[in-house]
């Protein structure tokens, strides 16, 4: 018997730009990368994608706040099944600046953060550049 | 009623190296981090823990594969219950080198990879910094 399907399993298929951002809308944790001269730090975070950039409340001297000063941070979304061995991913990577009061869009539903304490700061990551991938059950 | 835990709802408290060891040990999938020109790259990957570092199989001519030449990757775990707004995170980072054929440790019970293909080049990450965080439920 010839499956079809039988050359796709454990393939890696890349994802349009439009199932990435549906992807993205569906969820609102993920995490953060950004680089240090340490290494690349790696942290969740809850976040809102609205329009063109992702969105991110923090506190006012966390790490991720002193970095969204216009370098390039990424924030990367997944969900995996191990008892198919399968999953997806997406990466937004771009340009990352720090909002604050009126800055903030009117209508951006602020991302609420799960830590308890103060986020007044809005880390905007605008989407430069997203793309994705979907590891096809073996 | 004074609830005596009821300051502790969504706080940030930090893992001890053994929980981070721990939790390290019980997953299997995590996602690898490094820095580019164009900013942070992270993307999912199976990994295996041996003794004091993380090891991830590749194709030899993976982008993973071109930055373990001594740099600092970073390998992040995290389980996130949305339920409670709750979860963990366990961050490693160091040095990075290839392996290959013999390089590889006889005792090393060698990480599969998921997706289809081959996958002869073995990356281990030293463990030279490990954090965790775990975020109290609200």
């Amino acid at each position: 018997m010839n499956d079809p399907d039988i050359d796709a399993r454990g393939r890696l298929v890349e994802l349009s730009t439009e199932e990435c951002l549906t992807l993205l809308d569906a969820s609102a944790v993920g995490r953060v990368a950004w680089c240090t001269r340490e290494g690349p730090v790696v942290v969740p975070v809850n976040y809102v994608r609205l329009e063109d950039a992702v969105w991110i409340s923090t506190s006012a001297y966390s790490a991720l706040s002193r970095q969204a000063d216009g370098t390039t941070l990424a924030l990367e979304i997944d969900e995996i099944d191990a008892s198919v061995s399968s999953g997806w991913s997406v990466l937004v990577r771009g340009r990352a600046e720090r909002h604050s009061g009126d800055q903030v869009p009117a209508d951006l539903a602020r991302p609420l953060a799960w830590p308890a304490g103060q986020h007044p700061v809005v880390v905007r990551i605008e989407v430069n550049e997203l793309s994705g991938r979907r590891l096809l059950p073996r």
